[in-house]
C-alpha cells in the first residue's frame, strides 16, 4: 500500500486572506466544500483575527457552524489569546498559531518580541490542552525574514523544540515569504527531523521564487508528510506586485502520486475546486501542472 | 568561489520548433543575440531538419552565418547524417543528435528501430571526431515514452555507455514529455553519474506537470552541472493542447544562484530575453519565478 501524505489546504485562510476581493462566508464555504469533496484531509477554514485588520476573514464563525459535517481535520488561525477564546466559542478543534523566526517579523507583524509571542504562545497551548483542542504551531520566516535575512538553522531548531514542549500538536516550519531554496529545506528540515522526529512536523511553502515544487520534494526527502498547499496557489497579495501564493495543491498532489505517495485526493474534483477559486476571486492563477491534469482530464485517463 | 552551473538555452530550437508562428531567421538571430547578452555560455541556434517536416526551422545555416561573435558555445539539432553534412557546411562546431530509448518513439519519430537509429548515431560521431566536432547525444524519453510507458533504467544507463563509448562529447538524458518526477530523477541520475561520472552528462527537463525545478534539484544533488532550459519556457505545442515546454532558463537560474552556483547569467537581461521571446512569439508563459525577479529588478535589488 502507498504511504500516505497528508495535505492541509490553507486556501480558505492564507489564500482569501491575501485577495483584494472579499468574499461572503457563504462563498468561502462553497469553497471549503469543494476541498472536502475533492478528498483533503485538512482544511484552514478562516482565521479568528479582527475583522477591522483583515475584512477578508471576517465571519469565520459563521464558516465553523456551516463546515461540512466527516472526518476532515478543519483548523483556524489565532493571533492571540482573545482569536483562541474566539475559535473555541465558535466550536474549532484546532488551531493554528503563528510565531516568526525573527524579532523585526513579529514586532512589525504582531507588535511582540519574540520572546512575548513565545509566551503567549505556550499560554494558549497549556490551555488547548484543558480544552481538548490540537494546536498548530507555526513558525514564520523559518528560513528568511523580510527584514532580518538569512535565518540561522538554530534559531528554529530551538524555537521547534521549544513549541513541541509546550505540548503542540505539530510544528509547521514556515516559508513565509517563499524564499527557501530546496538545498536549505534539505537541510533545516533534515536537522530538524532528525532532533524531533517527522510525525510532528509539516512544512509550509510559497511559491514566490519558483521553487516551492522542489521545496515540497526536498522536505519530503527527509521524512516530512504534512504539508500545506493552497488551491490553485491562491494567495499572492494585490498590493505587492511579485508576491505569489502558496505552492498550489493540484502540484504538490501531481509531483508526490507520481512519486507512489497517496494523498487521498481525487484530481478532476480539485480542478473543479481550481475553477472555483477563480470563478470567486478572479484572481487564482492556477498551478504549473493544472494544464496537463485538465488534459489528463479531458482524455478520460484521470 | 562559486562552483559554476552550465545553462544550455535551448529555446531557439526546442523552443520555437514548437510555435504555430514561425519567425523569420533574422527575429532568431534577435532571440539568440539577447541570449547571449544575458551571459548564457550555451544556446541551442536551430535544427537542419527538412522544412518541409519542420518548417520553424528552416534558414538555419542562416542563423549559424550570423550569430554573435564570442566564446558562447553554439550548437544545432541534426536528425540523420544528412543533416550534419549540412550542419558541417554552414559551420556548426557542435551537433546534437537523438536518440529515444524505446522502439515505438524511434519509430514514430524517425522511422527507424533503436539499433538503426543508434549505428547511424556511432556513424555520425565517428564522423564528428574526424571533423573536430562536438557530439551532444541525447537519450530522449529517458524515464517515460508517450507509447511505451515507463522506461527501464538499464536501457537508458546501456544507451549512455554505448554513446560515451562511441565518443559523444556529452551524454544529455532528457524527459522529453516532462513526466519525470525528481525521485526518478535522483535515481536514474545517480546511477549514471556512479558509473559515468557527471562531467560528460547533462540533463533536458520539460516542466508539463510541473515538476520540472523539481528534476534540476535532484538532478544537481547528484552531480550533474549540465542543464538545457528554455528562455520562459518557451516550448510547447499549439497541436497539443497541455503540453508545456522546457523548464524556463529564469527559473533554474534563481533556484541554482539561491543555491549559491555561479550560473554566469545577468537576470535583468535574461527578463529582456523573456520579453523579446513574447514579442516575437505571443506564446511565451514565462517562468514561474518571473514575477518576483521583475519585482526585484523594479526595486534595485537585481
Amino acid at each position: 500500500m502507498a504511504e500516505r501524505v497528508f495535505i492541509n489546504d490553507v486556501g480558505p485562510r492564507d489564500g482569501l486572506q491575501n485577495q483584494s476581493k472579499i468574499l461572503a462566508p457563504q462563498q468561502r464555504l462553497e469553497l471549503i466544500s469543494a476541498l472536502v469533496k475533492a478528498g483533503l484531509g485538512a482544511v484552514e477554514v478562516g482565521s479568528f483575527v479582527s475583522p477591522k485588520a483583515v475584512p477578508a476573514m471576517a465571519g469565520t464563525d459563521e464558516i465553523v457552524a456551516g463546515l461540512p459535517p466527516g472526518n476532515t481535520y478543519y483548523s483556524a488561525l489565532i493571533p492571540n489569546r482573545r482569536g483562541y477564546d474566539l475559535a473555541v466559542a465558535a466550536g474549532v478543534k484546532a488551531v493554528g498559531i503563528v510565531v516568526a523566526s525573527t524579532q523585526m517579523m513579529n514586532e512589525k507583524n504582531i507588535r511582540q518580541s519574540t520572546e512575548q509571542a513565545m509566551a503567549g504562545c505556550a499560554e494558549i497551548i497549556a490551555q488547548s490542552k484543558l480544552d481538548g483542542i490540537d494546536t498548530l504551531a507555526y513558525v514564520a520566516t523559518a528560513w528568511e525574514c523580510p527584514f532580518e535575512g538569512t535565518v540561522d538553522a538554530s534559531v528554529v531548531i530551538e524555537m521547534t523544540g521549544q513549541m513541541l514542549d509546550m505540548g503542540a500538536t505539530r510544528v509547521v516550519v514556515a516559508d513565509t515569504i517563499g524564499a527557501a531554496n530546496p538545498a536549505q529545506v534539505k537541510s533545516l528540515m533534515g536537522a530538524l527531523v532528525n532532533q524531533f522526529g517527522a510525525d510532528r512536523l509539516a512544512c509550509h511553502f510559497h511559491d514566490t521564487r519558483g521553487m516551492g515544487v522542489a521545496d515540497v520534494y526536498a522536505a519530503v526527502q527527509e521524512g516530512i508528510r504534512h504539508f500545506d498547499a493552497s488551491i490553485g496557489g491562491l494567495g499572492g497579495c494585490p498590493f505587492a506586485p511579485g508576491a505569489t501564493g502558496n505552492v498550489a495543491t493540484e502540484d504538490v498532489v501531481v509531483m508526490l502520486e507520481q512519486m507512489g505517495f497517496d494523498t487521498g485526493i481525487n484530481l478532476p474534483r480539485l480542478v473543479e475546486a481550481v475553477d472555483l477559486a477563480t470563478e470567486l476571486t478572479g484572481n487564482c492563477d492556477g498551478g504549473h501542472s493544472l494544464r496537463w491534469v485538465r488534459r489528463q482530464i479531458e482524455k478520460g485517463v484521470l
